[in-house]
Formats: structure tokens, C-alpha cells, sequence
């Protein structure tokens, strides 16, 4: 068997070294279109940030230790130009000497990934404008940087990849702007939650433009000016596109595979594409989303890997399957952490799921013992059968931890009530005896029960001021003085039971307190004494953090921008 | 309705709470025999080492803050006596005035936990030993420490509190020892996991004397004698026994109530006792485990909370269960982190369960990302069917994050090869694009699919060394030369395939590497050429941790005897 493998990163690798574990006696050839190999992709701005200075350490492998254990032929600098399926074929260019020639193949997998995506913009061929996808790509950044010393970059983007970009560059000592036309960073996370990440990296000096449209690149000043629509241009030393990546499925389109969104090769959970004897995996692959059942299109090293191996089993005349994928991921955003997994909210709407969702502040670990940090965790469920369906959290400590617990949940098709059955481990440094994910299950529980019902962040401003509703602070005298929504008013909890006669039974009561839980003892004393009461999701710390974030104010013109 | 708890902290506090905010009217009254509520019971060890500085840290809640906010009459230093179910009364005494006194009930709620072992021993009540359950404990020991300076410590017992104890002392830098009967140190993970333990708390200067029976203690040059059978003494300026724990049931047993295991007291799963509106939680009751099916003592802060709120809900009408504890657990030893979930091997095998176990090395993140550590994993899981049982994790990083995601999977009735599927979020600085958990299913799977034989730890010896096999040593000449299992000769994996002519098709070839990857990898190239081929499960890095632990070598007769 002559196995041809198109891509020798993530998916590709994995597969190469998987097919020779499995067959000893198969023909195995990498065409890598880079200088190479099964490279660290995720660690690439990490080398531009000084965080990881040894080169070598993002290219572990190289062909010939690839060579040495596995009998691999790994041709980097090899460019795939065509496929012929009928001949069992393709056609190979070799990118040094220009030699172009046929590889016949048994089995043909396809690893090609995502390439940047590249507006169509002016100005997008200077030589000050660069994008990050292979080694190649980190290296020219990050030589430029030491030539150069550029003082300032604007980063076109605010997803993964701009983001740490962002933070590297910051960690370099640089003057950093993120610019977007959506308002919101990190679009798998809900426009709540990215306040959180919104407020971080401007704490570290990061200057948001978002929503605003870039309509082109000029070269003034030794340096560039980012064109914007409506608005007078920023300017940088540098520029990075990080705009987002599209499939790079040219091949497969030629070769007539059949492609769903975004020209991503379409395969069936086999990892085999419409052409039999092709296989394909990782970013240039459209997949089940794990939760909404959807097609989707989601690049992470993880999946990539493990479609890899399961294409490799079916190669090598095994019957594996992928399960999907539900878009687990987590970024460190200076010393924050950003987790998501499933659907969100918003997108759990899109897909015309009804649901709910639980917001809280949780504690890392035992407040008594030291270094314990309070995470902001919202779990989304759906409202008929509670089955989870997505989490977001963001944290400086515990928050992965968290996260991964709700993944492996919902890939156990858990209900969201099941949570607070899960044992987890607890000790002081490690946890509560509550855990966080148990503390969102006894919410979710409570809902389930009618002893928590809820109001939510977009009920704020909808909820009348004319008196025909309470609405009610429970915070302390001092926290109410120090910041509350217009038209609360305060009564500690404590006080509560002794003031119940301020409070009119007719009326419905909406109370908020600072993370949810004094509100809600609240809210079940006013619920024994035969009040209809509802508790603020999230607490008046959640509201402050969204509220405070200017680009998510929908009339704010200048929303993000932060010049220097 | 009026409920009476026995008890104040971890259940009873819990259950306290929740029986409020489930009912406004109810008349809640607590008896706790200590001078102190809902305190943190895992903290005190960390209050002796001066992690924890706030005594109020420990002490959170005080009864005046319970009853404002929950109006529950929180009466400590009051011991309940006796229990009158037929006319629905419980006896209290006083134990400031010594009042004693009947209290009615309409539902009883027991917590009253589980008291330290405290060996028939002479010498047991010297004034330099002591104990460590109440704040009151915590107290004593700090200020005999405060005011005498003890420069050594002999504790009896090596589980969670003997450990927490020995780090804390260790850091105030104290000489301490651990004494004990087992061989072995923290009794839920297996031997070989506890190696690990054994070797880091030695790192840290403590001295281990395991198999050596305690049979009293004398009062000697202002210290204390540790006697122990048929060795000398161990002296040291102060003793803390904390051999175990028994569960607090006399007055369960006086009234009636149906005992389990060590005297425990029978609940159903709706954590209701053998007599009507008695109800029971905590390290007082029995439980079912939820991997064995099996009744037993689970003495943990998490499933004691958890039993609050499901009595709570009970005892107000409503219909809550206990699915059982699966005995998640984590300990921080120095900087090491050691956590299990589940059932392990020994316990596994001794329930009848027909096992199989993986053992792997991962690395906590990326390895090319500053600040990875090597983890060491054990999935246990069931032979037939693949069902996952336990695992065990030791490492310095991401432990405790993995342990939940094993104990979520378990959970959710996972199969081992299941764990391969999970979408986990990875990033560099968390994770590695194959989590560890994924590493574990991968293994699995192969050992489901015939890919992967394995020989074990405890097959080490047993290899005939007659030549009728071959032993085989896959790492670099170097790591080689620098420690080997006696027997084993040498090819490193990158030559194996030239080298193969070295090797007897006929006979069964039993290969190691360092961490069992390569010599995974050499076992596919051996099958490929037609070799009947094994993989040692863990490395030589496992074999070498456990078979250089003296506690662990049977034959030892002065096995772990570190004197000063």
C-alpha cells in the first residue's frame, strides 16, 4: 500500500506516524508545502513574545528523525498542485528546484489547513503587513521585530491568533491596537462574556477598535497607515492580518471533491471525502458540531489530531469514526483565562435552540485558602430538557480545569442538573467542596424546581420605573453606594425580613445583589412570605463588567477607541 | 415544622442553609458540640503551617452571621445526648452550664461526622499528643507550637491529614516523621502510585517509617517516646496521631438505628435512616460507591455537602437522591499533586472486577511552552468491557484538572476507549493538542483493538532470564548506560528495524523505553516484522520511581526506617 499524505502539520503528522504503526510494510510520502514539518502552530506568536526562544522548539520533528522513526518521506518545500483520482495520482511540485512530477497513490489523505484569510483590500501586498500561519511566516515577524524595532503594530482581528499576537507584542514592549468591524473579541464567546476578555487586555494596555471597518493600508512615515471607514486612519510600525482563515481547498475543488461551507472539503465520519480512496482531516474539513448537530467549520489542533488518526485506522482497513467536534478551546489572555466549549448562547439561538442560562461567580478554590481567584462561569442549557449545551468561562486560575469538566459533560450527553452529581476532587488549593461546576448544577437544579426563577442582563433597561414592579439591591448600604443600577433600591439581606413591610405583595420583585447568592436568599425569603421574585443573573459585578464595556453600547459611534 | 441538626459543620451546616431557603417558616435549630460552625474543616492543617494566618479565615460563619442570615439558632457547645424517636425528642446538655435539656423535632437531621482513631495504646493521653478534628484541635496544636517550639514531630498515620500535617510542620522546620503499619502512604492510590508520594515527601525531608507498629508512647527528656514493636523507639518533641477516622454514631447506635460498616449509620438514598424523619449525611453515614456498587465509609467534604442539600430537600417535601461517592480526592504534597477518582487496581481486584490498567507519562501542556511537567497517569479499567473504574494522577501541573475530567467520564459511565473522543480546550499553556486523558483513551483503544499488548510492573521479575525470551531496552545508548532492568539488552527504537536480524522471531519480545512510547512504536515495528511483542505499562521512569521505594520492597525489613 502507497499512502500519499498532502500536509505535514497537525492532522497529516499524526496520521503519517499513526499508518506506520499500524502497517510497517506501507509506502509513506508527506508533501509539506513549507520547510516544515509537524510544527508547534499554536506556539507561534508565543516565539515572536520571547516566551519560547528555542526555534527548534517549534519544530521538534524534522524530516529526518521523522525518517528515522517512522520510514516517513517527508518532502517539505513540496507543493501538491493537482489530483487526478481517476489515475490515482497527484501532481507534485518541488518548490526548491521546480521539478515538477506524478506520485502515484494507494490511499490519498489530504492535511492542506486554513490559510489567513486576505482581504481584498489596497495595500495589502506592503511589505509591512504580514500574516502568521506557518514557521516561515513567525520567523519574517519576528525578524523584522529585531531589524526593525517597531514600536507600535495594529493587529487586524480579535480572534485566537490576534490575540495572542496582542499579548506577545505587549510582552515585547510595543504599543498594540486590535481592529475589527464586529464589536466583539473572540466571537465563540457570548458578547457578555467578552466583556471580561474586552476589560483584560485593555488593563494591559491593549487598545480595542472595534467595530470599525478597515478599508485599506498605506505607507506613510516610515510605517503604515490602517485606512478605516468613517473614521481618520491608525497608525502602526507594522501591521498583522489575523482576520480569520478560510479552508485551503483549491485541490480538493480541482479534483471535484465534493465541499460544504466555505469550500471546506465535505467527509463523512470515516474522515473519507466523495472520492473514494481520499481521505481528509483537520481545518480544511467541514464537520458535526457535536451539540447543534450542524455542519461546521472549526480549526483546533485538537480535532485536527484525532481526525488524523481515525483516518489513519480507516487507511489501514480499520473501522474508526469521529464523533465531532464541540469546539472545546481556551486562550491566556495576559494573566487571564478564556475558556469556551459548545454552543454559546447566542449561537445556540441561531440554531433555533430554546434555551436558558446560568451566570456565576464562583471561587477558584476555598476562599480561606490564599490565592484563590473568582471566575465568571455561564452555562448554557436548553430550557425543555435541560440537556447542556455550552459553557464559557473566564478566570485567572481554574478556569481550563472548569471548562474540560463541562466538555467531558456534554460529550456524555449530560443534562445540565446532572452537574451538581459530579465528584469532583476537592482540597483547599485545588477547590471548594462545592465545586464551581456543581455550584452552576444546583442553579440549573433550582430553576428545574421553581426555587430559582431569573431575569437576565437584557431585562436591565426593559424593566419598567414606574413603580409597578420592585426592583431590589440586597448589597450592603456600602456596596449600593458605591455603584447600583438606576431605579434599585437597597435593602441588605440581612434586614430583609425585619423591612418586608416597605415591600408591596402585589408587585413582582426583581432583585440583583453583587454575585447572585445574597439575592438569591433573597429572593426565596420574599418567595416564603408570598412574593413573585426573580434573581439578576450574574450578579451587579457581571452587569458592571458588561455595562462598562463601551463596545458593546450599540450607539456608541466610537466604540473601542482607544488612540493613543 | 421544626428540624433539629446534630451537628454544625460540613452537612449539617449545609443542610441548615438550604432547609431556609427552602422554607421561610420552618423552626431550624442546631446543636454542635464544638465552639464553632461551618468551619473549614480541610483548612486546619494549612492554619498550623501558617498558610492560613486568619484565625476568623477558618471560622467564616459565626452563629450571630447564621442566624441573621438564615435565622437557624446555631447553638454551639451543646452536646446532643440522646435520641427519643419514639416521642420525637432529642436530649441536650449544655456543655458551658451544663444545662441539660429535651429539644422536640419533627424532622432530625444527623451530622455528627467522624471522630480521629485513637488507638488503645499506653501512654495515648500524654499531654504532647495530640489530635486534629475541631477548630478547638487546630487551636491546642498551634499554641503548644507558639509556646514550646518543638523542633520535631512524630505522626502516627500516613492518609490526607498525616501529609497536610507533615508539610505544614515541615515548613515551620520542624523535623517530622510518619509512622505507621501499611507500607504505604495515602491508602487510595495503589503501591506503585504511592512511590511517587514516598518520593516527594522525602524530598522534602520527611522521614518515612512505614511497617512499623506503634505500641505506645512515654514521656521522655520533655518529649515523647514513639514505641515501636521490635525497633527503637522514635523520639520527638511532640506526636499527632492521625491514624484514620470512625464514624461518630453512638448516639445512632443508642437509638436504634440501623449501623453499617465500623458502626456507620444505614441511610437510602434519599439519605433517610432506618426510623422515620431521622435522616443522616456525612462521614457518619454509609455509602454506596458509585464504581464498586458497594456499600462503605467515604470520609469527604464534597459528598458531605452534597448529602445536606439532598436531606435538606427532603426533609422539605421534595424528592432529591444520592447517586453514591466515587471518592474523588486531591492532596497537595509540597509541590506535588497526587489525586485519584473512581476505584484503583488493589481495590478493583479485590471486589472481584477482572482489570486492566494503562499507565502514561504525559506532559501537563505543550512541551514547547515554558513550564510543562511530566504527569504520571494510571486509568484503571474493566477487562471485558472497557468500563472506566478509577485513575490515579501524581504530577506538579494540571493533576487536579485531569482527575475531574476522569471523574466526570466515570460519572457518566464512560467506556476507557471513550476518553480518546473528548473534546478538551488546548491551548499551549494548558494542554497538549492530545490531552493526557485523550493519550489514556488512545492506549486503550489500542489494547482494545489488539494493537497494544503490555507487560506489567509486577511481571518485572517473573521474565525468565533462560533466553527463551527476549528482553529489550529501546532507549539511546545513554539513557541505557545510565540504568536498566537487570537482563534487558539494548537497541535503540531508530535502529530496531535495521537490527531486526539481532532478534529470535520465535521467541515473545517483552520491550521498555523510557515513558512506553517508543517502546510502543518498537512493538509495531516488531508486529509488522512478525514478532510476538509486549510493552512495559509506564516506562523505566515508573519501574525505576517504584522499584527504588525500599517501603515497597517486601523484604525490607527496615523499609522506609529514614532516622535522623
Amino acid at each position: 500500500m502507497k499512502v500519499v499524505i498532502v500536509g505535514g502539520v497537525a492532522g497529516g503528522a499524526t496520521a503519517a506516524a499513526r499508518i506506520r504503526r499500524l502497517n510497517e510494510q506501507a509506502e509513506i510520502v508527506v508533501f509539506e508545502r513549507s520547510g516544515y514539518i509537524s510544527y508547534a502552530n499554536c506556539g507561534l506568536p508565543y516565539y515572536i513574545g520571547d516566551v519560547i526562544t528555542d526555534p527548534e522548539a517549534l519544530t521538534l520533528q524534522t524530516p529526518e528523525s521523522f525518517f528515522s522513526r517512522f520510514r516517513v518521506n517527508m518532502k517539505v518545500r513540496h507543493e501538491v498542485t493537482a489530483i487526478h483520482p481517476e489515475e490515482k495520482t497527484v501532481s507534485v511540485k518541488n518548490l526548491e528546484t521546480g521539478e515538477e512530477f506524478k506520485e502515484r497513490y494507494d490511499k490519498l489523505l489530504l492535511s492542506p489547513g486554513a490559510k489567513p484569510t486576505q482581504p481584498r483590500l489596497p495595500g495589502v501586498g506592503l511589505d509591512k503587513l504580514f500574516t502568521l500561519r506557518t514557521v516561515e511566516d513567525t520567523f519574517r515577524i519576528k525578524d523584522y521585530i529585531n531589524a526593525n524595532h517597531p514600536k507600535s503594530a495594529v493587529l487586524a482581528g480579535g480572534g485566537f491568533i490576534g490575540l495572542e499576537l496582542a499579548e506577545n507584542l505587549r510582552e515585547l514592549g510595543m504599543d498594540v491596537t486590535i481592529v475589527q468591524r464586529p464589536k466583539q473579541l473572540m466571537n465563540p464567546f457570548d458578547a457578555d462574556m467578552a466583556s471580561f476578555i474586552h476589560n483584560e487586555m485593555r488593563k494591559h494596555g491593549v487598545k480595542l477598535a472595534l467595530g470599525h471597518t478597515v478599508e485599506g493600508f498605506e505607507e506613510r512615515d516610515s510605517g503604515v497607515d490602517v485606512l478605516l471607514k468613517d473614521e481618520q486612519p491608525l497608525h502602526a510600525d507594522m501591521v498583522i492580518l489575523a482576520i480569520g482563515v478560510s479552508p485551503e481547498t483549491t485541490l480538493a475543488k480541482d479534483a471535484g471533491l465534493e465541499l460544504g461551507i466555505k469550500g471546506s472539503i465535505v467527509v463523512n465520519d470515516r474522515m473519507e471525502t466523495s472520492i473514494s480512496d481520499i481521505y481528509a482531516v483537520g481545518d480544511a474539513v467541514q464537520v458535526k458540531h457535536f451539540v447543534t448537530g450542524q455542519e461546521a467549520l472549526i480549526s483546533l489542533a485538537g480535532p485536527a489530531n484525532k481526525q488524523g488518526r481515525i483516518a489513519a485506522d480507516n487507511i489501514c482497513g480499520g473501522d474508526s469514526y469521529y464523533t465531532g467536534s464541540q469546539g472545546s478551546s481556551v486562550i491566556k489572555i495576559f494573566g487571564m483565562t478564556a475558556a469556551t466549549t459548545g454552543v454559546n448562547e447566542t449561537n445556540a439561538r441561531k440554531t433555533g435552540l430554546d434555551v436558558d442560562t446560568v451566570i456565576l461567580s464562583p471561587m477558584s478554590h476555598a476562599g480561606y485558602y490564599p490565592g484563590g481567584k473568582v471566575m465568571t462561569m455561564k452555562v448554557v442549557f436548553e430550557k425543555a430538557t435541560y440537556r447542556l449545551l455550552g459553557a464559557q468561562i473566564v478566570g485567572y486560575e481554574g478556569v481550563d480545569k472548569r471548562i474540560d469538566v463541562l466538555a467531558t459533560a456534554i460529550r456524555a450527553g449530560m443534562k445540565a442538573t446532572e452537574l451538581k452529581d459530579l465528584d469532583l476532587a476537592y482540597a483547599p488549593p485545588y477547590s471548594s467542596a462545592k465545586d464551581p461546576v456543581n455550584m452552576a448544577g444546583f442553579m440549573v437544579e433550582n430553576i428545574a424546581n421553581g426555587v430559582l426563577k431569573q431575569w437576565h442582563l437584557e431585562d436591565a433597561d426593559r424593566l419598567p420605573r414606574d413603580g409597578s414592579v420592585t426592583l431590589l439591591d440586597t448589597r450592603t448600604v456600602e456596596e449600593f453606594a458605591h455603584g447600583h443600577i438606576d431605579g434599585f433600591f437597597n435593602i441588605p439581606v440581612d434586614e430583609l425580613r425585619e423591612r418586608l413591610g416597605e415591600l408591596d405583595k402585589r408587585k413582582r420583585v426583581y432583585v440583583i445583589c453583587q454575585s447572585g447568592l445574597r439575592s438569591y436568599i433573597a429572593c426565596r425569603i420574599l418567595a416564603g412570605n408570598g412574593f413573585d421574585c426573580y434573581n439578576f443573573s450574574g450578579g451587579f459585578r457581571f452587569y458592571d463588567a458588561v455595562t462598562n464595556d463601551r463596545c458593546l453600547i450599540e450607539s456608541a459611534t466610537a466604540c473601542g477607541m482607544d488612540r493613543a
